[in-house]
């Protein structure tokens, strides 16, 4: 990987470790990101750290996901963020200026920077040319209190792109093509690089769609070079004097390479209930569809609401199709007002929503029963629209025009000539919903707002040498965040609450699974392969955690979920033998010896009488945090020293 | 009352009955609209009464309420309503469309007609000279199956209005004038019907504000002419040929009078917990706000939205302030982008949400804990707003844009300059998401689509010549439907399930009622006066029938509550002396031999052993109905023969 944009940002950042596939290095962190979903937690593991004010170059603080506010408990949220931003130095957010990742790409996002942010589509700015990353919000507490981050040296696959997309091809339908050749753990211990001559051909907020749908690959990051396009960008923003060139060297060696021709590509479309479930559009098309939703951190910029807009113009969606729009940031919504674009969707019967996360996240919008959904997003893991049974696609916002009309799935190429859409030399720049730090002396005298339903963080001990229990779930494979820890409109807002939220933990796949925790006296999850994909959410940790689980033995992890594991004290192994699955059924008591987490490990049925081997890819690091009953007491003490 | 517009168009629209205050008349209806919330049941009675098709000049169907979607059950209703529209000949307002009072306004009210609406705030065509009034949900089944509807024959309020108002001041301080002074049952028995020299200084859109939240008068109705402003109106929206001249003779008596200097009006505010509750803004300004909300059916208009953003334009949203604002429409949409002050709202930090009721019915937005909101809403009982100990204000849009600037109750007046706004002479008509109804013959092979949520009607009982059981909750005055049925986000999506909303009946006054109810075999609720103001919502009278209530004993009531009760079949009963309220208590046996309910009624207090005397209002056929089990068998009957 000699020479790629990768190593060139890992090596200005590294403290600690080597370059060699699969070894853990330490960087350092320049930027953070939060979103409110996942963020109280973050900060209520940062002010149990202790520290007076972030470390880092800058933290932003957004709020994007629970802005429904059925209740108090969004609103005290909010309260409590902003006045979390304004004690420890950090820039913030109000709900309603738009998703994360959308205002992190147009305002702060810059290449060559590390960044990481308590929720999985934090690559979105590779984009731009951040090295940037998901992570548990207690990374990212850690980061802001100057920590360095952990990750395995990954493999660096360069995606080389040639050609020029053609008209109703864009760019989702590239990271589509990618999943449809890499799948949901295509990915896993990667970096997606992007090079070739293609790449001059997109836009940065085109990049940005690819390399955050790129986390559904399981990758560490995607990344693309900041080059004349990423200039012309920033330039855009009023940011033009943050621009530096980062280009692979002329003789940059990746360690794969995944061609791609963008002028063959054809519109493609993922299929319920997997982001990995990849057709072309021509393919399925026919489907009667009853909902059409756009926007999400994937889809939701300037280029794609404007892609919308003048493919309706005129035009009315379907009678039987209920099609919504979530802008990504009050930027995107000033510009087509100012453009009149905005009337085009407004004209059609587009349902215009709030600058948030909305749909996506299943806050609001969700589908009729075993209804169809054409969404731009990026997940279609079943129940995340919040209806159990409705069909959710994924595609781009050309694919979502032309269901939204024809009331089916359809090939937008049938629509007829593709609208050209002219994009502004000049962005319009207002930051007046983004809070700036405070001085250091006006900052100490803020006070932290916290509402009833904000409950203190649960503290755990030491894990003992051996763990008992017995089986308390088992599950296949793909097993996501989702599964694990749902989200939706009725459980986010308990974020801030672990006792409340951990009643919800496994309710999609058994919903017992509470009151059977609560009945043992703790104990394992048994899992198939890919566990834990899907988002950062740290709560599939520490829920689980709360309710007594001490170690989830599955045959292969996702990354994100696997470090989140190890900073709430749950120890993830997995089977030397897969085989040896099939012989652990529900109930069984089990015993793991794990003293040190050094040496071997194995499991014991003591139900069945037998003994299986386990494995571990726990660095030295990693099992001293788990041994003293995770990070949050770890990083208390390191920053102490 | 002589010669007054009411007088004119209940003439015009007499099936029975004498024009003597009190008494019973019965009315041809013209015109019908339903909300979603309220839809659901209106149209599953429609459908139990069994007609082929709305025997109505004219009958919408809106959906405005439930348009969050948390889960399946509001895409499910939308698909009932829709398709039960086709089926039988209705108009449908597609959900994003937007506020049923807004859009009836816009695009069908017609001076002169008559309109029962389910939805109490149906008065607002009043403010285009409809005679409209909210009814419950199976009053508008029976209109629409083309029975007459009865009321008691009104009294006739003349509101004189003379002078013009000031800069700052609108619309919405003139009904809260009306409210200081008469408070929340000085409207009961009556119609509030404008006129005077100030009349014609009033737009369409400002009497409909007004006409709107005379209802929280608890009035049968309120009404403005029809004169040269309202042929303007409907010129402009294209419709200049449905206008006719309504205006008072020369004589004109009205019972009574209250005079109105709109000269002399200043800044009003409604106080928690109750829109009666009203004072100067002067009076009560400083007060820190958390936030600000302005939309709902009472100030949505595009004038409303225009006074809000031009107050705004290049200024900011107070950063304690999360402002919301919901338009009424589409058509009001379209012209803030097209005049770009849609710009001004995004630009100073407004979060913009869809075209529906939101925050007014509790359906998101709700405040922070112990928050401050002011909204520009006609309702601010307890709780309503999704956050049971905010405190709540009502004001005009000038008084919210007021808090939203300085982030504490302000008297817009101290502003500066107050901005001037030009109207539309042509609005921009696009129909496009309201659907007409379908010719006889396509209409009857639609098929209606029923969601699993979607159950059928519960069935009653006749009434035993006895009501025996006991007092299952004594509760004080001023009751509202939201304290007998709570709406918000949880639990309006439960309308079309009787027996599951019916676990939330008076959730808020005593969380055990429902199982007490339950344990029971039936009882009676005891109350004060004015018991069952606010909104139409039947489900305030079905769901405690469905709970084995018998009879309702209280000081006085709302006039549509007890409508309601009687088409449930639940006795509406009054103390004959005030005081006995005090002498019976939770727990207490009681018998009421009710008879052919035309005599005397006495209530028993088994427990304790006295007899009290009460009274009804009931005419001949309310005992008529009430002893058959209600009005649906009713009806069914009488359509019958």
């Amino acid at each position: 990987m000699k020479g790629t944009i990768t190593e060139k940002i890992l090596k200005q950042h590294l403290v600690e470790g080597e370059f060699s596939i699969g070894n853990e290095i330490a960087i350092t962190i320049d930027n953070t990101l939060t979103q409110d979903a996942t963020g109280t937690m973050a900060y209520l593991q940062f002010e149990a750290i202790g520290m007076d004010r972030v470390k880092t170059e800058l933290s932003v603080s957004f709020v994007d996901h629970n802005t429904l506010q059925t209740d108090f408990k969004n609103a005290d949220d909010h309260l409590y963020l902003q006045s979390v931003a304004k004690r420890y130095g950090l820039y913030f957010s109000k709900p309603g200026n738009g998703i994360c990742h959308q205002l992190f790409l147009e305002r702060f996002a810059r290449p060559g920077k590390t960044l990481i942010g308590s929720d999985s589509h934090t690559p979105t700015a590779g984009g731009i040319g951040s090295f940037a990353m998901g992570a548990g919000g207690l990374d990212v507490a850690a980061a802001m209190a100057g920590a360095p981050f952990r990750i395995k040296f990954p493999k660096v696959v360069g995606v080389k792109l040639t050609g020029q997309l053609t008209d109703w091809v864009s760019a989702k339908d590239v990271i589509l093509e990618v999943l449809r050749r890499i799948d949901v753990k295509g990915g896993v211990g990667k970096v997606l690089e992007y090079f070739g001559p293609g790449v001059k051909t997109l836009s940065v907020p085109d990049r940005a769609t690819i390399t955050n749908m790129g986390t559904e690959t399981g990758c560490t990051t995607s990344i693309f070079p900041s080059d004349d396009v990423t200039k012309a960008f920033l330039e855009a923003q009023g940011r033009g004097d943050q621009w530096v060139e980062l280009i692979p060297s002329d003789d940059a060696q990746y360690d794969e390479i995944i061609d791609i021709d963008l002028s063959t590509l054809e519109p493609m479309i993922a299929l319920p209930h997997s982001p990995g479930n990849v057709k072309k559009v021509r393919e399925v098309q026919g489907r009667k569809v009853d909902q059409v939703a756009v926007g999400s951190c994937t889809n939701s910029s300037l280029r794609d609401l404007k892609m919308v807009a003048n493919a309706l113009n005129g035009k009315t969606v379907n009678e039987n199709v209920s099609m919504m729009v979530s802008p990504g940031s009050r930027q995107v919504v000033e510009h087509l007002v100012d453009s009149g674009e905005m009337k085009y969707l407004v004209q059609a019967g587009v349902r215009m929503l709030e600058n948030s996360c909305g749909p996506c996240i299943g806050m609001g919008s969700a589908p009729c029963s075993a209804g169809v959904s054409v969404r731009t997003f990026n997940r279609n893991f079943e129940g995340r629209s919040g209806t159990k049974d409705a069909d959710v696609y994924l595609a781009s916002p050309e694919v979502a025009v032309a269901a939204a009309l024809t009331g089916k799935i359809t090939d937008p190429r049938d629509l007829g000539e593709c609208p050209k859409i002219s994009m502004p030399e000049k962005f319009f720049i207002n930051d007046n919903m983004t809070l700036k730090p405070l001085p250091q002396e006006e900052a100490a005298k803020v006070e932290i707002v916290r509402g009833p339903n904000i409950k203190p963080l649960p503290t755990f001990d030491k894990l003992p040498d051996v763990l008992e229990g017995s089986a308390l779930l088992k599950v296949g494979d793909n097993i996501t965040t989702d599964h694990i820890m749902p989200a939706g409109a009725k459980i986010l807002p308990l974020r801030s609450n672990i006792p409340e939220i951990s009643k919800h933990v496994f309710e999609a796949v058994d919903e017992n699974f509470y009151k059977r925790a609560l009945e043992s006296s703790g104990g394992f999850i048994i899992g198939g392969e890919n566990y834990g994909q899907g988002s950062s959410r740290e709560h599939a940790a520490l829920a689980p955690k709360y309710l007594g689980i001490k170690a989830v033995i599955v045959k292969s992890f996702a990354r994100i979920h696997l470090a989140n594991l190890v900073n709430f004290g749950i120890v993830p192994l997995t089977f030397k033998n897969p085989g040896d699955y099939d012989r652990i059924e529900l109930g069984d008591k089990i015993e793991i010896a794990i003293g040190d987490l050094k040496g071997e490990v194995k499991l014991k049925n003591v139900t069945k009488g037998f003994e299986v081997e386990l494995n571990h890819t726990l660095s030295a690091l990693d099992a001293e945090i788990l041994k003293v009953g995770g990070k949050l007491p770890w990083i208390k003490e390191s920053v102490k020293k």
